[in-house]
Formats: structure tokens, C-alpha cells, sequence
């Protein structure tokens, strides 16, 4: 709720000065951060937002997770549907690793690392998750992680608490930032986008790779799938929803 | 030149809003980006530097070039040197590919894709530059052409040219973001940042690995070796820089 709040003032803010930043303080877990982007971009503004985690990402040549998954999510206005990014500079998120514990399956190489740092599929020695994209991926999560803390003033690395275990309440931060393109004296740039996007969609693709896809495409096809046809949910977890219900409804 | 220019401008009025960005059109070659990002961080500032090239890297599945190499450097005020980010979001630059050519040297796997998208390993067959870190990378380093090219308004993707052949005009953009950590009420930040990078080199690393490093360290020891040791030039460029030299003594 804070995320859409935060989005909202910061197109507002954008709107006079064509670029806002909004940072957010003791935050809990901001979910999925693909959804403040897409209203960023709904309302014709580009959308950059960072965010961090508990340190479960181990730096280049490192044995010891010292860095967030640190994701970031960047919207940009095209039509019929804006360009949605929304990725984590983790090789893998935490639930992974978790759910690979859980069903003892073996890690891909490059996800993850044991307690000296060296490269394991064993779900049960991962200790760290490895950056994605190697140094550079290392590199950029690093950076993510300064930007996101020194600017919003929040915790580093291994001091963030309370993403995973909320037993502590969140020390980490976010920070939306907002860009109105007209402010910058840029008027046709929806048309310019949404032609590119369309050339990238349409270039020539390697034979049975499926072709070439924009990122948000496949997320948002299944979203659509999903709202007509319905989602399949755990009978566990189905059972737990309308326990939380009538535990609300009785409140 | 420009660079620089552009780089003052977004220090000073950073320091009366804590947040600008300069929007640079049809620029030449900015050449590194490392020094843009340091002179911002040098101010106290964090800085942001994003730039385009012509196409040269694939989409994920893509057998066609329609991203540039699009680099983003990244700057962060530090004690006793700034965290200096630098880095393409191309697996390698067109230049080590050209020179792999002319050397017959067989490119690692992961670098590029032949004209039918299948990666290869031989450079003369080599059509276009993988983007680093698979489909993240890609994801990443189409956001930042979109970043750009909406921004300053500049060409998107296979429009850009003479960022290499510079027979024809430059038509690429540039961004140039400093932000004011003091203005979020950040006045910490130095001692916070620096605490923590020094935490990460100090952190335990992969046996052999030879240490965990900060992005910016080794091409700051390199530097301060050839200020203190001189440089070594081929040559042809050295007689090349010489006859440059008197030409424009001359002038």
C-alpha cells in the first residue's frame, strides 16, 4: 500500500518538474514490483523502481551473501501494452532455493554456492545465491544496493533484516522514481517506443527458440489467463485463505 | 567535452533540487564513462550514466542486432575512493570482437551469435554480441535503450548510427543523473557506504579465487601503476600520436 502511495506521489511530483524520486523508509516486503511500474507508465510517466532484501546474494569470488536480491523494475508508456522489466539481480529468488530444498531437485549450475564459496547443485549446501550474470551482474547488484541505501538512508548487506524473517520489523528501503518524457521536451516518444518494441517483437529469431519476446509479454499473457480462466491454488493454501477470511470476518 | 559539460550541470542544480538529469542529443562517442560518474561522486554527489551505440546485440532468441551495447556507470560517493561502476550490458565490446578477428582467437561461448542466432565461437562468423547475463541482461539492456531513447528523444535501436562508423553524424543519446544524498536527509551516507564496501572485500572468499573486489578498485590500482610507471603504446600509435601532435602544433 505504501509502493502505490509512493508511486502516485511521485507522478504527481513529475508532473511539474518532470522528474521525481520518492523514497520510502522501513518498508515492509513491497511485493511484486512490476505493478508500481505499470501505473507509473499508465499514467504516460517512465517508472524506475529499486527495492532490497535480506544480504542472500554472495559478491563476486565471495563465500558469504553480503547483498539483496536487489530487484529493479523499469516501465516505460507504449502501445496497446507499456514495456514492463521487472527482475532481481539474484541468479534465483530465496522461495526457489527454498522450494529445491523442499523437494530435494538440484539447483542449476550458476545459482547458487556452498559455505567456501564454491559452485553447488546441491540445494542443501547452497549457503549464498550467486548474482546473476556473473561479475556484472555482481557488479550492478552492488551498485543497486548503495543507490537504494545511501539515498533512502536504510540499511546495507548483512544489516537488513525483515524481508524474510518478519520477526524484525524491516530496516530495508525503495525508492520510485518518476520521469515525465514531456518534460524533457519529448512528445512523440510513445510512438518511437511502441515502433521499436514492434521491430524487436518482429526480428528474425534462431530456428525453434519460440522468438524473440519483450520482457512483461509472457507475464502479462498469463495474467490474462488467469482472469479468464481462473488460477489453480494448493488445497493447503486454498483452505488457509478462507481460514484468514473468516478469522477477518468474525473480527 | 559535452560529457563533462553535461555532468557540471546536473552537480549544480542537483545541489539546490538533490536530484537532476541532463539529457544529451546526438553526442559523439562519450568514450568511458567511469570519469563522468567519478567527477559527480567527487562532488559528494551519486551519479548515473547511461548511453547508447549503434545496434549490436541481439535480443534473447534474436538472430539480429537491434540493442546497443548500452553501458551504465554508476557512482557513489566512498572513503577513501568512490564506488565506481562501468560496465556494458553487451556479454563482450565490438572492439574485443574486432580484435578477435584480426587475431583468428576463438571468442568464449556466450559472446555472440552467427547469422542464423546460433551461438558460435568463431569470430568471422560472429553477426551479433550476446547481451551479458542471458535473459535478464537482455531484459536490462533493452530497458536502457528505452530509457534513453524516450528520454532525450534520441534514435531508437537500428536507427542509431555513428557511434562507430563516423561517417555519419552521431544521432545516439546520453543521460547524465547526479542526486544529493543531503537533500533525502541523508547525511550519513559516506561513513555508511564506506563501512559496508570495506565489509564486503574483507568477506570470506572462494579458496583461490584471489579475494572479493569492489567494481572500480582494479582499474584504479591500474591507473595509479601507469601514472607511476608510465604506459606502454604500440608503435604505429605512438608515431601515429606524434605526427597528430605536430599537425596541431602546426595549425
Amino acid at each position: 500500500v505504501v509502493g502505490l502511495l509512493a508511486g502516485d506521489a511521485a507522478v504527481k511530483r513529475a508532473r511539474s518538474t518532470g522528474l521525481a524520486m520518492v523514497t520510502v523508509c522501513n518498508n515492509n516486503h513491497l511485493g511484486l514490483l512490476a505493478g508500481y511500474v505499470e501505473q507509473i507508465a499508465r499514467h504516460g510517466q517512465i517508472g524506475v523502481v529499486l527495492t532490497t532484501s535480506e544480504a542472500l546474494v554472495h559478491p563476486w569470488n565471495g563465500a558469504e551473501a553480503m547483498i539483496g536480491t536487489n530487484p529493479v523494475a523499469i516501465g516505460v508508456p507504449a502501445s496497446p501494452e507499456p514495456f514492463i522489466l521487472d527482475m532481481a539481480t539474484g541468479a534465483i529468488s530465496m522461495g526457489k532455493l527454498i522450494a529445491h530444498r523442499h523437494r530435494d531437485l538440484p539447483l542449476d549450475s550458476g545459482w547458487a554456492v556452498d559455505a567456501q564459496g564454491e559452485p553447488t547443485c546441491d540445494p542443501h549446501r547452497a549457503r549464498a545465491i550467486s548474482p546473476f550474470g556473473g561479475p556484472k551482474g555482481y557488479g550492478l547488484a552492488l551498485a543497486l544496493e548503495l543507490l537504494v541505501g545511501a539515498i533512502s538512508g536504510t540499511a546495507l548487506g548483512r544489516d537488513v533484516v525483515g524481508t524474510l524473517d518478519t520477526t524484525w520489523p524491516c530496516n530495508k528501503g525503495d525508492l520510485v522514481i518518476s520521469i515525465d518524457p514531456a518534460a524533457f521536451g519529448e512528445t512523440e516518444q510513445l510512438e518511437r517506443v511502441s515502433d521499436y518494441l514492434d521491430a524487436v517483437r518482429r526480428s528474425p529469431a534462431r530456428p525453434g527458440s519460440g522468438g524473440v519476446g519483450i520482457p512483461g509479454d509472457g507475464a502479462r499473457r498469463r495474467r490474462d489467463a488467469a482472469m479468464a480462466d481462473g488460477i489453480e491454488i494448493a488445497d493447503t493454501v486454498w483452505q488457509e485463505l478462507r481460514r484468514l477470511d473468516e478469522a477477518s470476518a468474525a473480527a
